[in-house]
């Protein structure tokens, strides 16, 4: 973190698939200033950094001007670390390769750096929030999708191309496994994701008679947040879906264990809203399939940061770094 | 590197659970002297160091004496880099925990630093062999075990715990998996190291009845030589075996890629001396399972170093950081 006063603040900024927020953040990790746009709105990459432009230009100005901000960090969907691109965003509306660092810090002439959001996540935690002073973790974004990013000795692991930390593609079903998005079958993503845990619920009403609250809903329509109220209540079936769920990540974290040793694994994203729901099958299934050496000492954690927040101190936590 | 002139050597230690090799090595990675002594003979750990001192005293004498030696680096099983201690080797004479570096710094007056086999031998690849200049690559070991080491940012990732890289303890086979010497079943080690290979060689004689020439070996003897060399006489069985064994390596490698997306996986140990026989399915099922962001891009190689200074060499290499 900086130690130059007049460089004292960094730009955060989150672009999802649909909204970009963004805020002004200070070395303490407080967000000055917020703004947010549509991302969906701007069918040319130029017109999108304009309306960013015009969004942060006044925030800017409001915390003394340009020469107080040290860089701009961005979370965004594909984005790559050493190149500075949003490389082939299957959910952005801008098509190919996008060369987002360098429009932005030509746009606001200040250093910028990207990368994908479950590394922006990583950072942000370790900078402000449950990671803070570790030097070995990894974060798991349970959304949508299943992000990671994974931090050791201290540094984003980015590998020899700045993808790496795709956990949500390593495979948990080795066999007649569920179609992913990736074109793959048995990823991670595909059971552990709250899409996936709408899959199992739907795969389990489908197959089997018991009786289940959720079967007022349609069975298209199941949402994980239709089978958390339901699990909430008391519903077997909603229950033994989060079991089934938390076991996959269990599992899986073992493996990740084997493979970098994390003093913790940080979980972030809706499915977390679940709590101990989630967070106890997970703890049972990983400690018993962690090597003897492990077992008992691997911490299980959710995220310390508000779910408003956290993306963009995440990316704001880039920006520190910015060259 | 020093730059140092006056330090300009290192003492490379390999300790097996039955010998212990020991080399002194310049900073070209040549080993100038070499030595062996027995591991199993010694009852102690302090008589197992004076009989190493009394080995390597005439051979630093030989190249100008201690004050030319920069450190020692000891490969050795289960030997953890941050606390220096050899901890519970199942394979050793000794049991408990070896405050090995410390005793080896004691007596020979310098910095020692040690490690396990694996990471030694992934630190003497990027040192001496085929990794030289990468800073992302997995190093996977194919002994009688199998055992991992993995660099990131060009720094081999040890953990919080100083045991990272466990990925022969990672699950391959989710039901009804082998049972691993460590507790666990499914583990790859039990599918992809020498022994592996032999039990799936026994596995697949005793449930089928197609002819073969392993059936002339005694089912209880069958070794991973044994099916090298049936395979290489063209044995349709031994073949398959072998097979076999590339699967379950290509599938783990494809979720090794998506946690640390390295340059390249690098292959060392007896089993590959099986040349393409293992590499052609590895290769092929590492990269039907990859996400296309990858396929076709990571490297599969056989390390460059002779098996016979391979892993003196590594040791020695972990010697120039010691402090």
């Amino acid at each position: 973190m900086t130690t130059n006063l007049s460089l004292s603040h960094v730009i955060g900024i989150d672009m999802g698939g649909t909204n970009t927020s963004f805020g002004i953040v200070d070395a303490r990790g407080e967000i000055l200033k917020r703004g947010a746009i549509k991302t969906t709105k701007h069918e040319s990459i130029d017109s999108y950094i304009d309306e960013l432009y015009a969004g942060l230009e006044p925030l800017i100005k409001e915390v003394g001007g340009i020469e107080k901000i040290k860089g701009i960090g961005m979370g965004a969907p594909n984005a790559n670390y050493y190149t500075g691109n949003i490389e082939f965003a299957p959910n952005l509306p801008w098509q190919g390769v996008i060369p987002i660092a360098n429009l932005l810090a030509a746009k606001f002439k200040i250093p910028t750096a990207v990368t994908n959001d479950a590394n922006a996540a990583a950072v942000g935690e370790m900078t402000y929030g449950a990671a803070r002073g570790m030097k070995d973790f990894i974060m798991i974004t349970l959304g949508t999708g299943v992000g990671s990013g994974i931090v050791a000795n201290g540094q984003l692991i980015y590998g020899y191309d700045g993808f790496a930390g795709e956990l949500g593609h390593t495979t948990i079903v080795r066999n007649n496994g569920r179609l992913c998005g990736c074109g793959k079958y048995g990823c991670l993503e595909t059971y552990a994701s709250a899409t996936g845990v709408a899959r199992t619920a739907r795969e389990i009403l489908e197959t089997r008679n018991d009786d289940s609250s959720l079967r007022s809903v349609t069975l298209d329509n199941i949402t994980s947040k239709d089978v958390f109220d339901a699990a909430i209540a008391g519903d077997i079936i909603a229950k033994e879906i989060f079991e089934y769920t938390g076991k996959m990540l269990g599992e899986a974290f073992a493996d990740f264990v084997a493979f970098s040793a994390p003093e913790a694994i940080i979980l972030f994203g809706g499915l977390t809203k679940s709590g101990n729901l989630i967070l106890n099958p997970i703890r049972e299934h990983m400690e018993k399939n962690l090597l003897k050496i492990w077992k008992g000492k691997i911490k299980i954690l959710f995220s310390s940061l508000s779910e408003a927040d956290s993306a963009v101190l995440g990316a704001s936590a880039l920006g520190w770094e910015a060259k």
